[in-house]
């Protein structure tokens, strides 16, 4: 497995590349979850390029870039056990100009929920994810449907800028207590832990709910409240896929979403029914 | 020589390209400054593919959308004789989804100028650009230096967003009087022809002032705006190729432009020296 320091590096890799190419960006801090999508590309794929970026331009004022955690070593034996060809830690400086274009995410996707609660956000993630593709050329990227919002959104960004390749969705890794797995749960004590599991669980009330047939949002999401009690929570949400709020949950184009904060730490989860 | 009228059609005609891809897009209305483009794609290029859109994005509201000229007959016979091996002619529908991500163009490179007298211009520009760039993925893409601050903007964004395509410049076209060739001529009565004239003979002014040694900006720019009298001036600027203003010019890294209303028409010029 080759670590790429540099865009040149990762152009003159891409170049020697023969057969497909997939691409997992990351910001790092590896899981199982992450884990799941690079393995999943080197299944799909001749070659597989993990990127490993704390991405500035994605972090609101306040938010906790300087202290999302960071492990290179760990991070590179992971892809490495994972199968990886390549690992690109990508300098700050060298990714963004002085004066360069913006990219805002679509107006209408991103301007509720994580876009409501985070303006901003999205914009970064689009901007980054322009650059990776461009430089990568990827046949495929992988992305996890936790963030559900960002997954859509770059499927809409990949669309209408015709470019060209294929988003692949990759299912929630979840421990085997439910808690969604995220970077950011290091941030939790151990006795936070029994508070993060509320998320999966009001998520699995939401499942059970409509297992049994219950299919109004309203009831649904005052179910899911309840058991979010006594967390600070950002949202409850039941939306279509394109994050349209919904009355009625609709088999097959529904995403059931949460937001919380469990002490400092601020965790999400969902489900697509 | 193909007619391409849809994004599909373009991709087709792409994959079975062999050899280099240049391209040149317009606006139509084609005139030899145009044809000077076509040619230079030609000459460097195995395939060369010209798109013609009055791309809706670019014009704010209160200009010249609806009454630019368009000239689809015309047009598609210049490009064949100029050598072209295909026309695109896209459908504004396609091109632009109902709610997608947009790209501003570089703040401070876009906040003179034409970026200050036509906001939102710029970034109308750079999103189709990067749409085209996308399906097209040309090895050059050719642009005449008469809208130099377009070209500045659309190197500065290729370079950020890690475009693989090299942006060629090409040279102003003049009439043998010296009327820097544009599409917007058309809208100039007889009696104005002479007055639009004003624009370059104010670029000659200071180009015969450069050559006689005369640096000074402000003494340059108060002889060019002698010439333009009684025009209704936009602007004179002289500027480094970053487009800040200069107090003196510097041979090699300079542009001097010229914005002025010819009755109702609005025509730019510059030289670069």
């Amino acid at each position: 497995m080759q670590i790429l320091k540099s865009i040149s590096e990762v152009l003159e890799f891409r170049k020697n590349c023969t057969g497909s190419v997939g691409f997992v960006p990351t910001m790092g801090a590896l899981h199982a979850g992450h884990a799941s999508l690079i393995k999943k590309s080197v299944e799909q794929n001749d070659n597989t390029i993990v990127s490993i970026f704390v991405n500035p331009t994605q972090f609101l004022p306040g938010e906790d870039l300087d202290k999302y955690p960071r492990n290179e070593v760990g991070d590179t034996k992971i892809c490495e056990l994972c199968g990886a060809s390549a690992v690109f830690f990508p300098d700050a400086n060298e990714m963004y100009g002085k004066d360069e274009p913006l990219i805002l995410a679509p107006k209408e996707l991103s301007s509720s929920l994580e876009g409501a609660l985070r303006p901003g956000h999205f914009d970064g993630v689009c901007r980054v994810l322009n650059k990776f593709f461009n430089i990568i050329r990827p046949d495929r990227a992988y992305f996890g449907k936790k963030d559900a919002q960002q997954l859509t959104i770059i499927q809409n960004m990949v669309k209408n800028f015709f470019m060209n390749l294929e988003i692949v969705p990759c299912e929630i890794v979840r421990e085997s207590d439910g808690l969604a797995l995220s970077s950011r749960n290091s941030y939790l004590g151990d006795d936070e832990l029994c508070y993060a599991l509320k998320l999966s669980r009001s998520i699995m009330k939401a499942s059970n709910l409509i297992k049994a047939n219950e299919l109004n949002a309203l009831k649904i999401k005052a179910a899911m409240s309840e058991c979010l009690e006594p967390l600070k929570v950002d949202y409850v949400a039941i939306v279509n896929r394109n994050f349209e709020p919904i009355e009625n949950v609709e088999l097959g184009n529904t995403i059931i979403l949460v937001a919380a904060y469990v002490g400092k730490t601020r965790l999400i989860d969902n489900l697509w029914v």
